[in-house]
């Protein structure tokens, strides 16, 4: 159990929180998948109790979760009919406690920490697993210390620091401050669960067996296959969201995996450009420039691991410009009552570019709207002011 | 169905959303209960199935839905333990879709809209119910029309306006700016759902009903009964959570109300005032000033309505200082990991004020703390900056 894989090399290394990586490949470790016979409680109320067969929790403590997973997948019927896409769904990962998909692993990963008897926790973060590392950190009643790039925006820094945790904005670069946090936390004891953490990674997977539940069993086994859009930064959500169908195709539950649609600005655009170059290895991605803040990851640690799942599973990687991401984000809003921040929206954006599929095309909404309102384009509101009298 | 009915003079009156209030009293009229036998179906999977027979409901259409209720209940035994009280819980309405208890109430109230044929729909807010009236008017395909105070943030009127809400900023009186909305809904057939609208406060009930099923009928039996606190604006919310209860004691489902504890800021208390005064008529608050201003509402129009349900039932009002509402927000967050709005915070100062109960306690966490970013207590974030090389 507490021995983790390279899926580059099949080897198996000893855990260690503080270098969670192949020597050999530099890969992100992974857990292996239980051996025993797995399947999906269907009758257990929670989710953890339902996936427990797939997730690194034994058992689960509910003192220290905040109510993660279980978001709505939402059918989105007005955007739809504009695109002519025969059926398009969102789930909606906003709507976790912290406003983002992180909340799902963060609390595999903070248990991890209580189990191991670690009081201290980390995190580098462009602004949503600053916040939702914070807020679990605070449940657990443990430490909690964060980096952040200078130019995070006041709201994600707040939204870290009103947890207690110590914020710290960096000056430098982002890529360094990664392999520096994991050194930093071998000498002063902290568990920094950074975005391809391997307990982070099996929490993630949790939507995609919601999504498997939400769909049934059918709509895997057709020859109209689910595509799923997922926005791409270090790679750990997709990564998680791969593994969890693949977890269901080797329990046979699935005969054929959904299409991932991995997404990435093409401001940003590293993992995409690999994959469009056919390169087996991600390169540092030069000059990153795009209002996607949450995705802006020019050397994503988990890019290698993505590309080979994603090309093994007949998935594809995109990118998408600034100014479909701004109308992504506006009609999402105005069409669907959905209110994103532009990480979120490029899965639209790639939705839009591709057009539709044969099967029922799936947005991962990672973040809320509400930790980037400067974000907004201006252009799109109707703000006004008047006097009263004059209504 | 379409009649409304006044609990000052038990009249009915037919249905005008333009006007929703008793011509002899002035209270807010509510729809009366259905004759028919009324249960919940506790095999139900949506909150629209489980508690159908006490909601307006005809039936409800999924595809105006966004996925609201359903909020965790989660126990805060770390701030429990600070506190010595036996059992305290908060109801977490921040995860509804926009981020405030506000979208159970929508919800039902524009698909009343939808039902009666309007196309435009309008409210006038301090910012949460502006947010979350134009997100499920742009689901529903209706124009919206929203009414802020002057000095809303511009992250309140951005969460509205994003999506295609025309917003107007108006400067003057906002009780006479309520008053003013519904004579323009009229003229120009724009259906105000504004705070006491009687379909928004059927739509509060369902937190209600979660909350008597997620602690079982046998907490409201005995002889320690919950304590219920909420934060009160309007007074809308507190009125639909203490119907939600009227409903479950008149089926019989409990045999005695839980203790509900109206809480309201001591800068803007003009519901707390009345009550402490044996008032029956609660009167315009003067120089309103607090942080919480989703609950800065200085003249009720749901005021004496409450008060009257609030007597009847046992239960009480309280107001709280602004160091005790920066304090509990601090608490909340660093201690149980949740990020509420000052607002939501008067809950917890209130608990802490009048010292445990002898049940448990529940706080309603009304709305995000995302939304508010501005009002943290600077004082209490440890936000500082460094050279990578010096870490």
């Amino acid at each position: 159990m507490d021995a983790l894989e390279c899926l580059a090399c099949g080897n198996a290394y000893p855990l260690d929180i503080h270098n969670p990586f192949c020597p050999v490949h530099g890969w992100p470790l992974l857990i292996p998948a239980s051996r025993k016979k797995r399947r999906i409680k269907t009758s257990a109320s929670t989710i953890y109790e339902r996936y427990a067969d797939f997730l690194p929790l034994h058992p689960f403590d509910p003192a220290l979760s905040l109510g993660e997973g279980g978001t709505p997948l939402l059918s989105l019927t007005r955007l739809a009919c504009e695109l002519g896409a025969p059926h398009l769904l969102a789930k909606n990962e906003m709507m976790n406690p912290t406003g983002s998909f992180k909340d799902r692993g963060t609390v595999v990963a903070v248990q991890k920490a209580v189990e191991l008897g670690i009081r201290r926790v980390g995190t580098i973060s462009t602004g949503n697993m600053a916040g939702s590392t914070a807020a679990y950190a605070a449940k657990a009643g443990l430490r909690c210390l964060v980096y952040v790039k200078e130019d995070t925006s006041r709201q994600k820094i707040v939204s870290a620091a009103i947890h207690g945790a110590s914020v710290i904005k960096v000056r430098g670069d982002y890529a360094s401050l990664f392999r520096r946090s994991f050194e930093i936390g071998r000498t002063r004891g902290i568990y920094f669960m950074n975005s391809v953490d391997p307990f982070r990674i099996e929490g993630y997977k949790t939507a995609g067996y919601e999504i498997f539940e939400a769909l049934g069993a059918d709509a895997f086994n057709g020859r109209k296959p689910p595509r799923i859009f997922v926005p791409v930064s270090a790679g750990g959500h997709l990564i998680g969201l791969m593994r969890a169908f693949l977890d269901l195709r080797e329990i046979g539950a699935i005969g054929s995996m959904p299409r991932f649609v991995g997404v990435q600005a093409a401001g940003c655009a590293p993992i995409s450009r690999a994959f469009a170059g056919r390169a087996e290895t991600v390169r540092r991605f030069p000059r990153p420039h795009t209002m996607a803040h949450a995705i802006s990851n020019p050397f994503p640690p988990g890019g290698d691991l993505a590309l080979s799942l994603l090309r093994a599973g007949g998935g594809l990687m995109t990118s998408v410009s600034e100014p479909s991401i701004l109308r992504a984000q506006s009609l999402l809003a105005s069409r669907e009552g959905l209110f994103c921040d532009p990480a979120s929206a490029v899965a639209l954006a790639a939705a839009r570019k591709l057009g539709p599929g044969r099967g029922p095309d799936i947005l991962i909404l990672t973040g809320s709207g509400l930790k980037t309102v400067e974000d907004a384009n201006p252009v799109a509101l109707d703000i006004r002011e008047q006097d009263l009298g004059g209504l």
